[in-house]
């Protein structure tokens, strides 16, 4: 894929699958391509190759029919809406996908196509691979959104910003330790991620009931070989009712877009008009309103967290569905191929908008900073009551800071000049002691730390990238 | 559309919308044209061409505007990609629709597209429109399934089958109460969505916040006539972040799916092997398996509780999604768009398949008559237990049935000869007595009665197929 | 019940239930009390009651021994924990209450405790009692929210408040209207729930396989009997598996707990720092931090919006339980009982908290209209760029006003003066035609008529606390 | 724990811990202690009880007042009622439980309670703790029922059963396949959790907005002593807003509920009526109906389905909780409290309760040998279809074999007469070769390689119990 190669997955510009009237809402033209029914299509023929290749290796079906197999395995060669048609019958498009392949082969060799294999060992592997390649692409924009996030790091690891907790201003921080919270979220999602794709996407081979009965004595060979083909993880027993796989799958997708959904939520916030601290990138007509001129919508911002909400209710579909019944389930297998597919589109989505969203963001360090003062010192409260905390007591600490808060607040004067009106406070502090107690910028304890252990934690790129 | 006026909504069969590889599991022909890019468009113009006139009655924007408008307003005259390449710089496809239908007008006409309109109100709108249509699908397909059910319930009155709670034989009961339970349940569920469709589906109309500022005074004279002209409810306020609205409609899809899910799994359990009392509707390769010529798989209901459990992870994130910022979300309700139409596909594949299965439900009667005598008169224990009681007390009565359960289980002997050998039981009853006892026939309790209630709670056509 | 009549649902100071480290976060003592295990066992205990009752009236049992039942069915008589642990053997616990009652009495009356029915009997129509009992506490509190949020939008349906959308500022509204529109919101949610009360709620009585065989051609003379006495719903058949009663009832619930979301993160996101526009009650120690004193918490809002976070996932496990399998549900029916309890106790105290919030909400209107002049003009865009779109066409009107605005966003200048330098502009508006759009009283729309509409809507006091 | 001590689980009995009307239901005796309202007290104080030691090693408090601090954290000398009272002011019980705290000192040590934390970085730690003790629970629990699951799979690896897809007979298998599947997905569970408890479980410490501003340079460093000092991971960074943690914590109990469900479902599917495979260990009164004598329910299994079914839901809660705002959430945070200690609880219930059904489970041998021969061969159908494809080609051997399966299932007659009367099939299929083919007992593929594969998985007993 040349959108995986160069690491382009802009949306919706290079390809020629159809997106529709959402669908560049909801993915990119790369990840719409990568779950498109044409990607499915191939991969269940992927499938029927690899397996005809590996029962050939194991000496199984003659050599020359896992060839003819193979060379007809390409999804040019087959009717999508055709397929479609005939899948309710059996429910699910194996049975006539492995119809319109034996169609058109010599009945020597369609004789020995799908052999010993069920449709759910094909539709199952199907879903890995189309997963696997998903992921890939997933990555690539993950790598690139956190090398953002890295950056904004380290360029701001001194830019000062208030910490609001609740969405109130609780007491100084910087702008990097944001940022650095973002890209050890993002590299926690990633690994997840990776163990997934590493060790949680496995061929599916039982056959009929799992036994692989037909295979004779070679099953156990023909899955490794199978798996190594594909590149997928070898099992230990055939899955098709142990759904942990699915689950981990739809799991680390979801941690996908929820990392990114705390991200965009924190843009949103911090874009409020009354806030102003960042912007999202400029982009021709991006964030426009119909109606208002002046208005700037985090709009990439709010595609993410609405992709993250409808991940999560579909993510709850797959974790919901593992009581699945003896050999093959009544309903909740077959309720995983569209609700992973459409997983998968939105984490694309939502991975390509964070990296966008990361690599232009716009700091506006002077809002940064006024806010840090907008509330006169207020912020610098906690630092003063802790400093008051040993010589009178907690609770006429607390209630010293409470008071010249109150005064201060309603006032409009600074929490410093308050502070040396309470007695209390005045007899402990001098006013040079208070002006150096006020100063943000000595009250940032580890966030320099903590900054250099998110940048140090980074690996190095994926090795699939390198 | 013709297939809503002759009720023929067969699966995948007569439509030009393009259902893909696994598009016709989901869903039927007519719903996906009811839901499709075309639907949404032309739904949003329909509010756009509404709202000109709306208007221009309420005389805002000059009538030969209005008119000019209301013409262009279809949707073959825009192109889905085009404005689906646009919808991500302002989060939906009503900007660069607007654009393109300013584009189409004169200056002057131009000029009062969209007046005093925002996104939402174009979206919601639509969204209900796009609703309302297929909701009028959906209603035709469950009054098949109604009738259907209400045939079996009648055929079915007398025929006798176990009761089976928690799985295993409980009491006689027969199977046209089943039937008239599932009769029972799918009233309710169209009850609730005729509820929605009635008073739920409103025309929204508030402006950039919800003051209709842009209308002067005439806001609320512009709603009523839009509401009226779309055949929408007219809402006390604009609702555009009370979610209320689509709160209950995915409520009620995801009711229509469940009573459905219901019978579903019913039928599932009932085709088992070894229970065999039911058969899906033969079709054409229906449920054949790809490697197995012996099964008959329940693939229509399979089909259907796959599509409930999606449904229902769909409506939870309708259901989660109410706390929405302010004057407009930035994120939940984003999130509605694509989900409440997946719903809408869903749940039409699942009214379909419903009445599919139970227009051509097969009845094995013997099959349930030779289940009813499976455990040799072991469910009749209760009626016995029952009868004993008085004399003995609770306590002997239970463990003397108990006693001859276990001897008749084990030996493979009738409960009634079992029982026959306990003194405590014998002392009470007659040989005769016990026979009589014995009869599932005569204890059937209020079954019959059940049933007429079922069928005569039925409601007539509803109006609108009328 | 006390609390009931007086209105007096404080949190956990009137009741002697236990509410725990995290309960009184969670409900309220009388929302616990309602369905605390008492609470369940003596509904329990009213259905055995009635349904002996019943019984009698019909003639099944001997009136002296349904007296003999009626007078030991008091919570009071039983012990919880001894009842608890009988409960797993037979999954529920029924089973046990049955047993105790039984040894209660004389082995004459005994051997009527129960007759005819079956757990599930027992379990459903307990929590349709507990549902009862809880959704009158809910309602009161409703009742009081709804009264507050309407003085609210009376008093300050004048009170300039910008709108915000996609938290951006938009254009002018007023509080008033904000408040009108949470009060409509709180009384569509009342409506669902009051119609759930009145039809949903309904008597379970199907004894073993829902075909009341054990009581002979009495079973719905008695269903009528019970349902009159316990004061629920009569049902057309038993819905032993038919869960569209408890999904309306969790469905209704989550919309209380939505609604009250929305309202809370309304109160969050204005009461913020920056924003500052609202406050919560006062209350000893309310909204403290234990380290910054200068902090006003929005704790009350926080515990709604949590509250309703776990609603929605339970809500979810309901909705998504419908599929139960023929005459008793093998786990769906068996998550019921907890997670509705669970859904009216954070319900409760949503409802609680909710009207505690709006009757005591601090509004700072000097802070509102400071707000709506902090873009200094910039709110009034849409309405300059409206009215220049006729003399100027849409595009240039916009353009025009967009220029203005960045200007003055940058330079900290008025819109107005910046519109006042654009060519295009100041060839079609004087300076005083430009004051006079500049006003946002005057762009207000229908917002007053909007509140008029949301006033008038409002119910009387609900019937039952007339 | 002595029960962990002993591994002894068992429900409900040895411990003063109230479980109520439903409690023994949900959880055990055990797994009710470590998740109640002291476990959770005493896990805060462990939190300020760590924190002192760590900050006085640090230097940075005086070691007495960390000694007197740490002398008082023992749960019994609070009381939990009071805190719960106080929880709601600031929005949960550590702000009343640090001033209890502080009460219980001398000024000079109460100064230093606390020092430089958050009320989150007690709730988070607390919550860490509380799942560490609690999985230890489920690890005993887990690894005793993969014991049985492997003694199952080692029994009855050549026990004949039929395997059963879309709960249709398919195919021969073995129980010991199926229990080795069984094995197979405990041990995929056990490991995702044992990964979660060793990495996963991290203390918080991150101060007011995660700076750890008041611990001056020291900050990391106590971060490190206390997750020393507490045994659990030590994070790159505070985590306060990023919830990756919760969400795999979540991720991975309800995986553990969800492979016991599915071991459950087989189970209720095992032992209907009508198959009569498995039954659930004897206990006194288990699965007894209230009014049937003859039933014996699948309660252990159903109940684990309920908690399962109430696990996802809860689970779903967690996962779509990530998108935290700024330093502190406004509500997903706070939903997560109970929400977990609630999961803890019911895969406390279901691990214990699937070691019990598994350890006790009853195999009826001759059931199972019956149901194999139940189709008269028809279950070899794919062997004869498949052996008769080169012959005779694909659509030809199935049509013979669907022909011969149509005729068997009519008229009661074997699979292997019928096909012996299809003269394509008798041209290449003695009589004797047929009757080979229809031995179940050599048509099991790799089933025993499967066994042995999924025994051999099994990792030794997990270190924190050797």
């Amino acid at each position: 894929l040349t959108a995986e190669e160069t690491g382009d997955t802009t949306l919706g510009e290079d390809s020629e699958t159809q997106l529709g009237l959402f669908g560049s809402l909801d993915t990119t033209a790369a990840m719409a391509a990568a779950t498109s029914d044409s990607a499915w299509l191939q991969a269940l023929l992927d499938f029927e190759a690899g397996l005809a290749q590996a029962e050939a290796e194991a000496g199984l079906i003659p050599p020359p029919a896992a060839l003819a197999i193979r060379e007809r395995c390409l999804a040019g060669n087959f009717d999508v809406e055709s397929l479609g048609r005939g899948a309710p019958a059996g429910g699910n498009p194996v049975l006539p996908l492995v119809r319109a392949l034996v169609d058109q082969l010599s009945d020597e060799s369609g004789a020995w196509v799908h052999w010993g294999a069920t449709s759910q060992d094909a539709m199952d592997t199907a879903l890995m691979l189309v997963a696997k390649r998903s992921c890939q692409l997933l990555q690539v924009d993950l790598e690139g959104a956190a090398q953002a996030a890295a950056q904004l790091a380290e360029r701001h690891r001194a830019t000062l910003q208030v910490g609001r907790t609740l969405l109130q201003h609780a007491v100084p921080s910087t702008f990097g330790l944001k940022a650095a919270e973002w890209l050890a979220a993002i590299g926690e999602a990633r690994e997840v991620l990776a163990r997934v794709e590493a060790t949680g996407l496995a061929v599916q081979l039982g056959g009929a009931a799992g036994t692989l009965a037909a295979l004779a004595g070679s099953g156990t060979k023909v899955v490794a070989l199978l798996a190594k083909q594909l590149q997928l993880a070898e099992p230990v027993l055939p899955w098709h009712t142990d759904r942990v796989r699915t689950v981990q799958l739809a799991n680390s997708l979801c941690l996908v877009a929820g990392v990114s959904a705390k991200i965009a939520q924190d843009v949103v916030l911090l874009s409020q008009t009354e806030v102003g601290e960042l912007r999202e990138p400029e982009s021709p007509g991006g964030g426009g309103s119909s109606t208002m001129p002046q208005k700037r919508n985090a709009a990439i911002s709010v595609a993410i967290i609405a992709a993250y909400r409808r991940s999560a209710g579909l993510a709850g579909v797959i974790l919901g569905g593992m009581a699945q019944e003896l050999d093959r389930s009544t309903g909740d297998w077959q309720a995983e191929w569209t609700t992973v597919t459409e997983l998968l589109r939105l984490t694309g989505g939502v991975a390509s908008r964070l990296r966008h969203l990361l690599s232009g963001l716009q700091v506006d360090e002077a809002r940064m900073a006024a806010n840090v003062s907008l509330t006169r010192g207020g912020i610098m409260g906690e630092r003063i009551a802790l400093r008051l905390r040993q010589p009178l007591g907690g609770a006429r600490a607390q209630g010293a800071v409470e008071t010249a808060s109150r005064r201060s607040a309603a006032g409009g004067t600074s929490l410093g000049a308050e502070l040396g009106r309470e007695p209390d406070v005045s007899r402990e502090l001098s006013r040079a002691e208070l002006d150096e107690l006020a100063d943000p910028e000595s009250y940032l304890g580890s966030s320099q730390e903590f900054i250099d252990r998110a940048l140090a934690q980074r690996p190095g790129p994926p090795q699939e990238h390198a």
